[in-house]
């Protein structure tokens, strides 16, 4: 008998603007089965679906300039309305259980308000509500400050909730209930016969959750790889195994590509620019001093001392982005800016990668054989990203999934 | 310059299932005018409307059984929804404010979930948010226990946490705004020409709120009095002067009576009980033991050696109590229990009763007047209660208020 962590996302909790309590009851009856099994069961829950939405929607409308602080108060009620909800929902199944926001149980985060990072969880109370043969319901995706300011983890940060509360308590695993089976070799919408991945390690996991599959999110991946929780992706709605993603085992690497994805991004070039020492630092540093991430750079040797700087970033930092280039350009006489949004990076990941030779070829020759021209491309141990125009970019995964033989034999997936 | 606590309840914090956000920034805009004026100023905010009634169907859908601890920690999210959007309000005015939850600033109280009673508030993060000139947003209606437990303080309870934090701080004044212009003689829907009153101590609102005003939260008068909290009551929606709620004044005893106010009761009759020594005590004391309040009691000596004993209670107790009084007849060997829930009481409150004398005679004799027949009385040093049919609720009201002069001159109340 074990500690088992259970977070059920927005889905599994109901729809807020129908006031739908069938999904709730649904999920406390899977909590319900656990905790019947002897276990001892914490329960982290997100907000019911299109709540938190519906509370920045109001936050915006009354002043969307506000300080972030009040907006962290604000958001943090939905899944103070969740975690009492699903107490009563147990408590209805006969099981004694006790709800705790993120003050309550001392989940200290910094004080980034709307993406602030976890510090550390006071385990007592937890502890003593198991003594107590409790099932304990927490508030996902806040935390509290040192002065007692409530914080938010940003979006998807219940699933960082329940894993680092998974390894402060040192939990046998942390299953993540969500709308979906579990980890795919790709976006099921785009390749019909993608496999359901059984297992899949943290690298690869954390690489395919930032390259834009979105089961689970990148910093919860990040937490468990950092304190070796097992995970586990499951459906809240069909008794079906799920993914279980945990540390690299040998034979993961007879599998040349795990998964492949697509994610949108955003290409911005300064073209003429002049070929000086300094430069290319002098746009970055000025891009980073922003708070913005770049991604992908490429640089093309041009003609007459001047080049042309390439590089990708996410769309939403698009418009801030080409406001910091255009003064560049002014700033270090370069020519233009130019700028596409119309661009997706396509990636395939594998810890097989490591150990085997040509994948990049493989990808590349792939890509090519339907005429989609690659724009850009980075690679690391376990993965490569190219980016291609987005009109191409289910076509790519599609050619993608064939080439490294992610799709089930079956001609449908049965769900 | 003083410290001005403000109390908005629901209605001007706008509807909920409107996302109504107009009603806010007004009340916001007040707010910011006393602030502008130099004053500290603390406000206190109810769920916007209709909010807590939604957050507690959906609990009692869920489990209309459970726990009130679970109950408390989901009702107190209306509250917490509604200071992060007054902070966001007041900061689009231009003046810097913060919101603080119950916990936050350490509103104390014992552990009575959903009627919990204040036992202390901590006053320092209030204090140094002062220090720094910002506007004081605190949530109404809820406080935490010594363990970190989220209360509520039961209906209306946020006119209680602004007198009570109005005392804490030894506020100058604790504004209450609310939909009505302030506290009238009698209810202006029933007697169209009631007069607003521009002063009433501390005990005639105290029997008036506990009498059928719905103006003010008893428990918010007692908590001025005990403190000496000057409380006005105001309209959010227009700029006029309103009632203070105050200290007895010698010139207030020149008025017989300030106010005529009417609330549903229910009576409840015990017929053929035995004239016995303990039979009163056994009967009430039952009662008693299951929390029900009794208010009037008339016992009428019979023939036989057997008595018929009334009393009356709420109308949400009736069903328990005549539960109660059925195990009682057959214990007792009394003949039958009777009820009626068509009753209302009408009563007469003013601390000038103190020094006129004939009020009683006055009140009986203009019932009577309107051929409405009195079933119990009951009376004490500033108010004068009349068991009376339902059917002649309003008509008893009018009565009193012309005979006590409580109406205006002019023909319409202007509104």
């Amino acid at each position: 008998m074990g500690i088992i962590v259970q977070k059920f996302g927005g889905t599994s909790m109901g729809r807020w603007d129908r006031m739908d309590t069938d999904r709730l009851l649904q999920s406390a009856e899977r909590v319900a089965k656990t905790k019947a099994q002897g276990h001892d069961v914490l329960v982290v829950v997100s907000a019911m679906a299109g709540l938190t939405n519906l509370l920045l929607e109001l936050a915006g409308r009354v002043n969307p300039e506000g300080e972030p602080r009040e907006f962290d108060t604000l958001a943090s009620t939905g899944e103070q309305i969740s975690i009492g909800l699903m107490a009563l929902a147990l408590q209805r199944l006969g099981y004694p259980s006790i709800s705790f926001t993120g003050a309550q149980i001392g989940m200290k985060t910094d004080a980034a308000f709307t993406k602030a990072r976890i510090q550390s969880i006071d385990t007592d109370r937890i502890r003593k509500a198991f003594r107590h043969g409790k099932i304990v319901v927490v508030a996902g995706f806040q935390g509290v400050t040192d002065e007692g300011d409530i914080t938010t983890l940003g979006r998807g940060g219940s699933d960082t909730s329940a894993v680092a509360i998974a390894a402060a308590l040192k939990a046998d695993v942390c299953e993540i209930y969500t709308d979906v089976r579990g980890v795919y070799t790709a976006d099921p919408r785009v390749v019909p016969r993608a496999k359901m991945l059984e297992r899949i390690s943290y690298e690869e996991m954390l690489e395919l959750a930032s390259l834009g599959s979105k089961v689970l999110q990148t910093r919860s991946v990040e937490f468990a790889m950092n304190y070796k929780v097992p995970v586990c992706v499951l459906s809240s709605f069909e008794e079906v195994p799920g993914t279980l993603v945990t540390e690299e085992a040998e034979d993961m690497e007879r599998v040349m590509v795990r998964g492949v994805t697509s994610i949108p991004e955003a290409k911005v070039s300064l073209v003429g620019v002049p070929d000086k020492p300094g430069v290319a630092a002098k746009i970055f540093g000025d891009i980073a001093a922003r708070n913005i991430n770049v991604d992908m750079i490429i640089q093309n040797v041009g003609s007459d001392d001047h080049n042309d700087i390439s590089f990708t970033v996410s769309r939403s930092d698009l418009k801030a982005v080409i406001a910091i280039a255009n003064d560049l350009v002014k700033e270090i006489h370069a020519q233009k800016v130019q700028s596409d949004d119309k661009v997706v990076k396509v990636s395939a990941v594998g810890v097989g990668m490591r150990s085997h030779s040509g994948v990049a070829g493989k990808m590349f020759s792939a890509l090519a054989n339907k005429g989609i021209n690659i724009q850009l491309i980075s690679t690391s141990e376990i993965k490569i990203s190219c980016i291609i125009a987005e009109e191409y970019a289910e076509l790519a995964v599609r050619a993608l999934a064939e080439e490294f033989e992610l799709e089930n034999e079956s001609k449908e997936l049965e769900q």
